[in-house]
């Protein structure tokens, strides 16, 4: 298929202005220029993106920076500068949406409040992503991704148990913000399309992390035992975890009486199925330390492969616990295109993650447009927008 | 407001037929449902739904499913029985979206494989998450949480260096997927509503586990260097991560000069800022294991929210690390209507996790209608449906 061909995308002739910087905001509009939309960087001059200063770099250029802003054009706009000020009206006049995802309160000083902006360009749909949100007693306290990780509850359930919290190894409270976000703006797009009406989306990091505990605030609310870190184990079904094979670790799911079965059957150990502190999912999982510990037995004499392959051969749902380099080898990640090579002109070829929302029948693009120079679309820019240089 | 307005939703009038089951698919349609579409879940009869058999319980009733399918409704059909396939279909000639989280084929078995609904309805949009996807040479394998978790990566950048990885301490495998097809089918009727077009969206759980990497993929490429578990500290920012202090841990994030010379002035050392081991965050991160034991010698001497008060008062970034019954006592939580109470008949009141999507200026409802019992929504629904009951 060769570059992206939008016309494809499901958000074809949809056009973004992205005002975002580092991770929420950029996350969510890389979303949606993956859905096929125009998106358009509004950076600041000289510096940009915050995140191009982030490191590791190749050849001067963030890999930070390319990982998230891939498919993206770049003009740069001093909103405090009237003539910038000119120019960036000028997009917003033809512009679906507009993102951003600075403190609340920082664009109404620019003079581009939502309220502004609505009745200015009633078509424009906006989308705001902060730390707590646009309302609410801390709404201007600014948060990072390890501040709402901390209070959102997530990193009270990850770790091992008597052992500190550990951080979700990456920067989860961004991430699903900006994936809200990318949803919020996409049912707006529906809804303009349908009514008219556009709307603005306030999209809080500390809301997302609430939204993603499962049955936590259900379950403690009624029962009042608090989830607590369970290392790799499943809360009430065993075996679900990872266990010690003789290189490193493999992970069993066998949740049923019937996996149960043919995991032992496959793992040679026939004792186990007629063994009566395992009769049951409920008595594996009141005796889970004596489970591992037999299932061990047996799995430390081999490496985590022969385990894999006897396991998938007997149908059971098991898996190793993959560093980066060993998931980016994976046949069915490369099946699904997800590991995407862009030939970026300054970092040379760089390989990215791809787009986890694919439309059956439509054709995925095999690379994407490399990750923008600040300020790189300016003259396409302006011509798209104003009908000539500037 | 009572209960959910739906006709201020940004998906009113959309219908969605849900198939799915525990938590992908039926995360994907809670989502939908806060948006403002009709969600009609479509249930084995006899058993509906297999969480409804996942513990705790209030008075019989699942808290898990309880947590997952408030504001939906319930029929409960036999696929595989003449009369009941009949009234499927008339569910499917109104409605305008399918979701379902079988394994790749199941569908097709059953005569609803996308093609043929495309063709017998070609207004219907079609959602489907699974373990692996529709294509690709492990696509018809089970899949759980854990499983996707181990292979996409995550959980060998999740604990701490030197100790066995953790699990992200909610299902986050299926979580994102879930989010990433409400984002889909949200795309797709946007499309749909411009052009008349119908897609399918297939969204496997790998796919979105290897997309929420951040820079990973890139960086390791680039660099070689293998993105490990670093316990609660960021991998280039210093300090950025939990510290002790006398009765629990707290998160400091002075990510820059600036920020860390306040937060030296807020704990009363200032001494630090002139400290040469720490005169820039690219020496904090390279010395921060000194860093740390000289905050801790500080942070042991009070209690976490002494140094809260301090560094918010100071506008430090910080946070606790909250466990459920702490996030949910928070004050901003409460004011974004982030645990929504529903009077459920079964198991009584119970609280559950709001809509994260804020739409300004949109009433939020106060509460969600209950999780439905199985079937309990047959007579209206094939009112609406069939015009009469049946």
């Amino acid at each position: 298929m060769g570059e992206a061909s939008k016309d494809a995308g499901l958000l074809a002739g949809v056009t973004i202005i992205d005002l975002s910087r580092v991770l929420a905001g950029p996350f969510c509009t890389m979303t949606l220029a993956h859905l096929g939309a125009r998106v358009i960087k509004v950076e600041i001059p000289g510096t940009g993106d915050d995140s191009r200063a982030f490191g590791p770099f190749a050849n001067g250029k963030s890999l930070y920076f390319s990982a998230i802003n891939c498919s993206k054009e770049s003009i740069a706009l001093n909103l405090k500068s009237p003539d910038d000020r000119v120019i960036f009206e000028k997009l917003l006049e033809k512009a679906d949406v507009l993102v951003e995802n600075y403190r609340p309160g920082t664009m109404e000083k620019l003079g581009y409040g939502w309220d502004t902006l609505h009745q200015r360009y009633p078509h424009l749909i906006y989308g705001a992503a902060s730390g707590f949100g646009d309302t609410g007693p801390i709404s201007k306290r600014a948060a990072y991704d390890m501040v709402v990780q901390g209070m959102g509850g997530i990193m009270s359930m990850t770790g091992y148990p008597g052992q500190p919290p550990a951080r979700v190894g990456i920067s989860i409270g961004d991430i699903t913000a900006g994936i809200y976000l990318s949803n919020g703006l996409c049912a707006a797009l529906y809804k303009r399309a349908v009514s008219g009406v556009a709307s603005k989306i306030d999209i809080a990091m500390l809301d997302c992390q609430v939204a993603i505990l499962e049955d936590a605030v259900t379950a403690y609310d009624k029962t009042g035992e608090i989830p607590g870190p369970k290392g790799t184990r499943h809360p009430s079904i065993a075996p679900f975890q990872a266990f010690n094979a003789k290189d490193g670790m493999v992970i069993i799911a066998a949740g049923n009486d019937h996996l149960f079965s043919l995991m032992a059957g496959a793992l040679k150990r026939p004792d186990l199925t007629t063994d009566p502190r395992f009769a049951s999912n409920e008595l594996r999982h009141e005796n889970v330390d004596a489970l591992q510990s037999e299932l061990e037995k047996t799995l430390a004499t081999g490496p985590v492969q022969t385990w894999l392959d006897a396991l998938n051969a007997a149908g059971v749902p098991c898996a190793p616990i993959n560093d980066v380099p060993h998931m980016m080898k994976e046949p069915q990640v490369a099946a699904r295109n997800m590991i995407v090579s862009v030939n970026d002109p300054v970092a040379g070829p760089i390989k990215v993650a791809g787009n986890p929302i694919k439309v059956v029948g439509a054709a995925e693009p095999t690379t994407f447009s490399p990750p923008p120079e600040l300020d790189a679309d300016r003259a396409k820019i302006l011509a798209d927008f104003i009908g000539g240089g500037q």
